[in-house]
């Protein structure tokens, strides 16, 4: 992968070079297997229930819509799915004592999170006007049931 | 803290027999300060926006609703509170992604959860049947914005 070879901050041009990358793009496994066509009330379904896992999407940095201007392409990699098979006991008790009025008027998440257990380097970049930007925490490096 | 003492599965029985116990109960920090006593919708406000933290309740384990029948008292340390703080440059490029539509029809969270980092040890409890039972990752020991 084309953001692990970087020390230090990682320079967002550097993605338009490389030809690996696009290999890592086609190989990313969340693909519907090859059944015959689902209709769209199937297909929802499934993306739906597609456990928690590292996704990657190629976009502009303007697109990122941080506020800076650059025509420059990021590798923006994402956690996306659920966490149903990482409910804990510790979810359970929780939903109970909701329930049951225990915990009131308090903001309380009792179900797992699929959310970055690690972020990617550093993203660098020159905008429109020929300044430079770092930018950090942008980009997931590894997915989790939190 | 009495759940920092035990080496192996914590038993819930010892939670009635501790007097260091109440001292943590009271000494929380999550208490309204001393100002002219505010209203209920301020009150609610407030509530709201308490940053991410572990609070603790006392319950039976028969409370817990996992199924078990049983009065021995257990500590339920869970995380509360909100994550505004801990908005990351990824939240708000992901959320971007969804409102251009390059991110459709999959379950992504643009936002930090407030969860457990780590949780307590197994608590291990008898049953009215005087069965015995250990629960794992009941207990939060830490939280954090995730």
């Amino acid at each position: 992968m084309v953001l692990e070879f970087g020390w230090g901050p990682f320079f967002a041009r550097r993605l338009s070079q490389a030809g690996a990358y696009s290999q890592s793009m086609n190989s990313g496994g969340h693909e519907l297997p090859l059944f015959p066509k689902p209709g769209n009330r199937m297909k929802r379904a499934r993306a739906r229930h597609k456990p928690c896992a590292l996704k990657e999407l190629e976009v502009s940095v303007s697109e990122l819509g941080l506020g800076y201007e650059s025509d420059e392409i990021v590798l923006f990699r994402y956690c996306s799915g659920t966490c149903e098979t990482a409910v804990r006991n510790y979810d359970l008790s929780l939903k109970n004592m909701r329930l049951k009025k225990k915990i009131k008027k308090e903001k309380v998440r009792a179900r797992p999170c699929c959310r970055p257990l690690a972020y990617d380097d550093d993203v660098s970049f020159l905008d429109t006007y020929n300044r430079y930007y770092t930018v950090n925490e942008l980009s997931a490096k590894e997915c989790g049931c939190v």
